[in-house]
């Protein structure tokens, strides 16, 4: 298998992800927090650093808190269900927003009577204008303002420092979706006034299924999503009021935090900024290997440090699918469709049929271009 | 470690669940039914024969349909909290359910005026009384009778075909939560009415954590409770209709589905009849063993037929968390307290302090039972 589906879940992992997430579930495959004994303390030594190592990633201070959940689908919805929705409230948008934000407000807007709004970049160059955007926030103020901090489709970064700043100066709350960017580019939470910041395991942080969670201030006040045992406070009919546990019903996942905590091991000795500059490359690679085909169109922002490595075309001739049908024949991991992000399609003209996405890791390879290059080749020619 | 606490999580696992875990999320770690490619396809396989080694287990037949969760906890907030509550609605249950229900009911009572009422058991035999129920039911109509298959805190069985049954004969909807039970006790959903059946992958599964769920009928109509993406239908704002997809947001977590579906394999080939006899084996040799001690006193039902191996105890001149501490520091895993089952502990009269908790599984072994008696001898001495 060529892998090209990097923005679905990074594969392959780094090795000591799959052997520490092994070799710590056989030795400490225990329930954390709720028991005395020497492998369950092991066990919730090993959740504690875990959160340590994501504060530390994204330059928390000590009034944040690292909540986990088993997806980032899961954070989002615990974090959006769990805020003090109102009538009549305006909640702001990119187009890039993923069907876990899209349908949750769906759900909100059958209870609640709530205005959605899209922070719409300009079409060619994918920047915002800040005058617009705070214009838009003067003729009706913002509530909440959710981002997602890089398109899982057409890879473009929305400037989540200078919207939520904006956002702050409208008191408005603010969420961050960093499923695609989080151990990928360097995000200071101390400066970004993200108030719920999102983070997908399994994705740019080279984690397993199974982990994810959301960054928040500890004095955090979300309504929650999931009642259930904590370990802690038992005889309570209702959950504990401490953060994190009052988020965290049911059994942790020992064996995907190892995981999580292998990776973000990884990440720290690799470098992020190694990470990004080694994506960064590959990327312009595989944008200058698609530019030589005429039956191939990229639709992508023209600045590359406002892209990551995820890059979405459009095959003349083709539906996306055919394309995805006859590079998978051919041994290709890629993602072809809508990639869960349908008002991303309708904005940059690509619905209904979607796009080709090609997404890159650390681990992609000249190799696995030059053997693209071929399949490319070979669909040219055929075509 | 010698390792008492299995109602909490099994350890060891089978061998063959850390190898094929490793194994197959080394090699087919990607997204599910998201994309073309062979892996994906060949992890798409993985969780349908998942399902179907359940289904098989369960004696379903093809009207019912198993929805995975990440616990079994937020299979039974998914449940719960999915019904069609109504103002005025009775739901039954027994003293020995989970904070997973006790702490999802509180919340559902926030919002609706419902009344809880309990089918409580003879505090001596543990035996329900039929009549009873049949009188309670006549005098006041259950909507929602939802049963705890087994006690994780005193091990004592619910009989759940002659109460769904009796349940259903007043149009009640059924709940039942096999956590401590699924794998261990032949349980046949052909001839047991239960409407809703939550199973936890990493209790007498033997799996890993991370995957859980409930069979239901395929035309369930549960209100989701997590909103997001699935795969398919990516244009629709709103969760599919289908099922398991209406209630399968996210990424699926197909390391963990790996680990279940080799343990389901392990279970066949052991026999659930084999597991249960072992189980009851060890269960009757270490309740001996416990009758030789003055200062321990067993809370159980006398009949070993109704029970499965969760042992609780109350030690005489110790506090349940002293037990806990002591046995720790000498190397043994045990669960003290309230075992996020309160109303449990306040029926059977072991509140607020709970008991101590030996809880075996088929890997517990004459050796662990010896070391135990050790420990018990120390203790009993120095009391």
């Amino acid at each position: 298998m060529v892998y090209f589906d990097n923005a679905a879940t990074t594969f392959p992992k780094p090795e000591v992800v799959y052997s520490f997430m092994d070799s710590f579930y056989r030795t400490n495959g225990v329930n954390v927090g709720r028991g005395q004994f020497t492998a369950a303390s092991v066990a919730s030594r090993l959740v504690e650093e875990t959160r340590s190592l994501l504060l530390t990633m994204f330059y928390c201070n000590k009034s944040k808190a690292v909540i986990f959940t088993p997806s980032a689908t899961e954070a989002l919805n615990m974090v959006l269900q769990g805020l003090s929705w109102e009538d009549g409230q305006t909640v702001y948008i990119t187009p890039f927003e993923h069907n876990a934000v899209l349908r949750t407000l769906t759900y909100i807007m059958q209870i609640y009577d709530i205005k959605i709004k899209y922070l719409e970049p300009d079409k060619k160059t994918l920047r915002f204008d800040f005058e617009k955007i705070k214009y838009d926030f003067q003729t009706t103020k913002p509530n909440y303002v959710i981002l997602a901090h890089a398109s899982n489709t057409f890879g473009c970064i929305t400037p989540i420092k200078d919207i939520c700043s904006l956002a702050k100066d409208f008191g408005a709350t603010t969420v961050i979706d960093m499923a695609q960017t989080s151990g990928l580019i360097d995000i200071n939470l101390n400066e970004i006034k993200g108030d719920y910041c999102i983070f997908a395991g399994h994705k740019t942080l080279y984690g397993p299924f199974g982990i994810a969670g959301f960054i928040s201030d500890k004095e955090c006040n979300l309504k929650p999503l999931i009642y259930g045992g904590t370990g802690l406070d038992s005889a309570n009919p209702s959950m504990p009021s401490t953060v994190p546990e009052r988020y965290e019903a049911g059994s942790p996942n020992i064996g995907a935090i190892a995981g999580l905590n292998a990776a973000l091991k990884w990440i720290g000795d690799t470098g992020i900024e190694n990470i990004r500059i080694k994506e960064k490359e590959t990327t312009v690679k595989l944008l200058n290997m698609l530019k030589n085909y005429y039956n191939i169109k990229v639709i992508r922002g023209a600045d590359e440090s406002q892209n990551i490595g995820v890059i979405s075309c459009v095959f003349n001739g083709y539906s996306s699918d055919n394309v995805g049908q006859i590079l998978s024949e051919k041994g290709f991991a890629v993602r072809t469709g809508l990639h869960c992000a349908p008002v991303a399609h309708k904005f940059m003209g690509t619905a209904p049929d979607g796009t080709v996405r090609f997404s890159i890791s650390y681990f992609t390879s000249d190799d696995d271009l030059l053997m693209l290059k071929n399949a490319l080749d070979y669909i040219e020619m055929n075509g």
